[in-house]
């Protein structure tokens, strides 16, 4: 006979605990500041009343550092929610709602790993209140009352020495009173259903049979979701043309990429590059004596993955750039490839790490019958992964040790998945706010595996959807689709990899249109800087998207103040994404109907300060395009009678709109785009500024 | 840090398994003959491949009756797959399809609890060759047979000795021609990539780091989803009025049952009924010395659960009843309501089981203010819950040795699910044939819920679904949603305890729609019989859903033969049901629009013979109603230029019908229903019989 249950007396059922990543098996994601609202389906056999907890900790060890970072950037502070202590768990009652649908919600107010639980239990105490509120017979009232003080005694020896007593003198109280021949049912009723001390015995509930659903949470720093990126490699960054640039250069560069609004800095490998096999300008197999070589070919008899490439700078010239992009709001992004030149130390002290030729020669990574004969792939199926693994992990510790906390994570999906959960759950209970952004450039379901898994943030495919319909289709997907609950888009028009088709026209609106749409898709958006703000457009052969003169195979010099640069719409564009809160998240995103298929038009709204956003960009980069564009009034609460204004936060015009169509023109040869504030009409009078 | 996994390198992720019952939280329902298709979403780092596999057993003891009965119901006999023993694993290697999904199917072929799983490995022996089909430089390639040769050596390892010794030949081969320097690549691939060597080494593949995730299933025999009840209360079955029936009279009745068409003929409680608090007619509180009392009054100094009520005859008169249905085609279904009256002997022996009052008396069944002191529910909190539970599960073995392998549970929602979930499997382990219906009416989540843990059918709210558009949003919810995996309604029209209002209006056009609804809208349904096939209307009092004089308290005589009786129409739609596999099954079922909301119309499919039966029913008692009904040609593979005929089966009336809309007119006087079943023209000329 089939073995009975442990226990048998756990009556209530938990069906689904919403929203949640495949049922629990990945965490969810939120950021700091942002409720977390659960429904759970619970119910139980019979009549009886049931009782639903949500309960939740933080399971991660957090730094006092941690905590700085949220109270900065907790923009929610109405609520005046505990500030949670790790380990300690919170409980909050769930309410039920119609159809067995329970509900609660806590705010989490810093970074971290969190658990929570749904706990459902059939309550004899609410059950037994239940039915005397229904009874009328002073009989079965004075029989009711008796099992209540014997439920409430049973409070009373769960609770701590303060309730206890109350509990038992309540107890003790309905006990007498229905012994008591003169005392009348409306009266034994009101003391037995006393609201105060019903609470006090809630609180100290038989949950004895409760059932339990586990689930975990990953809850991050608001740069998660609201970060802007630049890309650049500090050994093109001398002022000089030929000169290997620096450390000491870039720092130089701070003050302006702070102006042009960018938050996050990040660099390719600063690592020491491999000198066996280096490739050469253009990615010749061979490289000449002179060759830099690919940053990604990292280790030399200099070092590896915890060395810096000795022409960049030294250690004390890295702190320093940490330091000083702080003070300016900037963070320093590394880029984490786990991979090896043939001359990184580790391939002659971890020999076991890499997988061997029948000759006995390390296996270079190849995907026949291309070959990359200067990288050396780790081997994830070795005997000896556990090793690798931690010290893959002690190179993250390093440098966060420097100081640093966003990792740009080159080709995760060539690199064991398991690893990429153990390592990023083990850097987070440590250091919470670490960012981890997962480049890969793969299949969908992969793609949404690694965000699954853990990563902080995603390249996609936006870097390829060029028209209004695949921008439509792909967006409503990713702000959605399940992936909604744990994929937070970066959205990039170039990468050092990437020159799509589009931009090798060198035409400006498309660079410009691009550039908008990145910042206002998506709350993470990021340029690779100066190719992209310079419109370099030259790929290196015909079908190709790599850059010529690739500065991944030499030195490059960027004339970085020429008149034709972005920087101005650029600096623009950031500045509302930095006014504007429905531009900080991909909370709530429309795309509104528009009669011309060369005009896409959305707008974002965040619910909180109602801020909304309209962003109308015109896709054709050669021609005036105009149509009518469909707002829906009643989603957007915008009284159809009255007038609302639109303000262009790039060219700072203001006009009136009512109404749910209006008319939009967009030349590309001025500006392919609109990004336009919603501004309602104030109801005051005679007010100067009556758009709010 | 963070504890590392116990295994590193399974690389390959499993992200979903499709369909399943909250992710395979609970079984998936199949039937006998259905395939089982699964799709799992699969992927791995890297670009080496993957290879996945669907693993199947059959986890219950079965019996070899169980055999034959799926011996006999199997329809689908085109597959050829062996016939599976208890116990042993089968394997179906997958296939890939687009973005990463992966799909096998299997055939079940005899009832049982099933466990799949799916099993994914990053394969070295595959991506090797698929590497090897890329490779074009002899070198390379020499290098690739030797790589290859020592992948074939270990699974030579892993095969027994005839696959291992021809698997030791082809490496050696490979070995000896890589060295030899006069081979030309060309040939060398060739002899690595022979394909009946490769498919020998596939078979022996190294899958010690494969992924797996694992399911249920439970198979059931095809009367689990189609099926025609009948419910009497056997003690009114006397061709006497005033007599109390028995099995005898029973077993009179079965040949006219048969003809009618049911195949299941099930009773209520037939066990002693207690004398304690027994009810009186129309649930009078105290009963007069004749009254007979309710049969779900269970228990008395006879006996409880295990003994039959001595008026309706013997164990021997049971047996033969049950013997003589089964010649006919009908299963005896038996009533399970655990509960006792309060002279059940278990009251007395095990009063543990029992809630107690203050006063010591045991707690009868009570929602305030109605009190039902004839009940005495039993305690699923007791502490006493495991002997509890095995003596129930007592009674379904003890009438499973009677012959019985159909029960309707009587209020399963009043009693632990927990306890349900493990009688269920516990049965069905070494009983695969049982069947439980659910006869709950309750909250929806609940009524999914008793489904998910393992009820096989489902009463359902059918009950009170009358018009047009109630009947449709439910069928699509249940045909379409995700309960269709698990869900098996039963539709009942009228129950003993639901006369609902629309037959309490005794028109005739009422019954016949209602009846022609339920055998038609779901492969299962049931009536409660005698009442409703002569018609009986009258409520106790207005505004209830109690039959006036009910069985439930009193014998009844019931004129079976009476002219207006429905018997006729009964054995039309039942008669229509066995012919057409479409009405035998829920797996396609769609609604069509037509322009009057009084006639509903429908089709239903079988995919495996293409038969099609469309359903118009007039929902209007008191006129005839005509429209225009649309039908979806191209779903349903008619060519709109061709005729087809449209064959009413409860007339036999044939009509010819072209193109997507067609009229019909239902007069509710003479037939409310067409029960059409659709024949295609055959392209052979001058055939008399031209369509099938």
């Amino acid at each position: 006979m089939t073995r009975l249950p442990a226990e048998g007396r756990c009556r209530a059922t938990i069906d689904a605990v919403l929203p949640n990543v495949d049922d629990g098996r990945y965490p969810l994601k939120r950021i700091v500041g942002e409720r977390v609202a659960i429904e759970a389906h619970c119910y139980a056999d019979g009549h009886d009343r049931l009782r639903a907890m949500l309960l939740w900790q933080i399971v991660a060890d957090r730094q006092v550092a941690d905590r700085q970072v949220a109270d900065r950037q907790v923009a929610d502070r109405r609520v005046a929610d505990p500030e949670a202590d790790v380990g300690e768990v919170y409980e909050v009652e769930m309410t039920a709602d119609v159809d067995d649908v329970w509900r609660a919600d806590f705010l989490p107010r810093v970074p971290g790993l969190y658990q929570y639980a749904v706990l459902a239990w059939v309550d004899p105490f609410d059950s037994w209140r239940h039915d005397l509120e229904r009874r009328d017979d002073v009989q079965d009232i004075r029989v009711a009352l008796s099992v209540g003080a014997a439920l409430i005694e049973g409070a009373a020896d769960r609770a701590a020495s303060g309730d206890a007593e109350s509990l038992r003198s309540w107890s003790a109280g309905l006990r007498t009173a229905a012994n008591d021949p003169r005392s009348d049912g409306g009266r034994l009723k009101t003391m037995a259903l006393d609201t105060g001390r019903t609470e006090l015995a809630r609180r100290h509930a038989d949950r004895r049979f409760a059932t339990r659903r586990d689930y975990t949470l990953i809850v991050d720093r608001k740069r998660a979701e609201f970060s802007a990126w630049y890309e650049l490699f500090p050994r093109s960054s001398a002022v000089q043309p030929g000169r290997h640039g620096s450390f000491r250069d870039v720092e130089e560069q701070l003050p302006e990429l702070a102006r042009m609004g960018f938050d996050v800095l990040y660099f390719p490998p600063i690592h020491p590059i491999g000198r066996v096999n280096r490739k050469g300008v253009n990615n010749a197999l061979a490289a000449a004596p002179t060759d830099v070589g690919s940053p990604w070919a990292i280790g030399a008899t200099e070092g590896g993955h915890k060395a810096i490439l000795p022409a960049l700078g030294g250690f004390e010239d890295f702190h320093r750039l940490v330091a000083r992009a702080a003070e300016l709001g900037i963070e320093i992004a590394l880029d984490l490839a786990f991979q090896c030149a043939p001359d990184h130390p580790y391939v002659t002290a971890h020999p076991q790490w890499f997988r061997r030729r029948p000759d006995g020669s390390v296996q270079y990574a190849e995907n026949p019958p291309k070959k990359y004969q200067d990288i050396y792939p780790f081997d994830f199926e070795s005997a000896d992964w556990p090793a690798l693994w931690r010290e893959l992990k002690s190179v993250v510790d390093f440098w966060i040790d420097q100081g640093i906390k966003i990792f740009r994570v080159d080709n995760p999906h060539t690199k064991a998945l398991g690893f990429w959960q153990w390592l990023i759950d083990a850097v987070k209970r440590e250091h919470a706010d670490v960012i981890f952004l997962a480049e890969a450039f793969t299949r969908p379901k992969l793609m949404l595996g690694l965000a699954k898994l853990g990563f902080t943030q995603s390249y996609t495919y936006f870097t390829w959807r060029n028209s209004k319909r695949e921008l439509t289709s792909y967006f409503i997907e990713l702000s959605t689709g399940p992936s909604r609950e744990f994929y937070r888009p970066n959205l990039w028009p170039n990468t050092p990899d990437i020159l799509p088709e589009p931009l090798q026209s060198g035409l400006r609106p498309v660079f410009a249109a691009r550039l908008v749409l990145a910042a206002t898709l998506s709350g993470n958006y990021g340029i690779y800087g100066p190719t992209y703000e310079l419109l370099e457009s030259a790929a290196r052969e015909s079908g190709s998207e790599e850059y010529l003169d690739s500065e991944k195979y030499q030195l490059r010099h960027w004339p970085l103040h020429r008149p034709d640069s972005l920087r101005s719409l650029i600096t623009r564009v950031n500045r509302a994404r930095r006014e504007n809160p429905a531009l900080q998240s991909n909370q709530e995103l429309r795309f509104c109907t528009i009669d011309n298929d060369q005009v896409i038009a959305y707008w974002k709204r965040d619910a909180a300060s109602g801020n909304v956003v309209l962003t109308v960009v015109n896709l054709d980069p050669l021609h005036v395009q105009s149509g009518w564009l469909e707002l829906d009034l009643e989603r957007l609460q915008l009284d159809p009678r009255m007038e609302f204004q639109v303000h262009d936060l790039l060219s700072d015009q203001r006009y009136l709109w009512r109404g749910p169509r209006n008319y939009v023109s967009l030349d590309p040869q001025r500006m392919p785009a609109h990004v336009l504030r919603l501004r309602r009409r104030q109801r005051r009078e005679n007010d100067f500024d009556y758009f709010l």
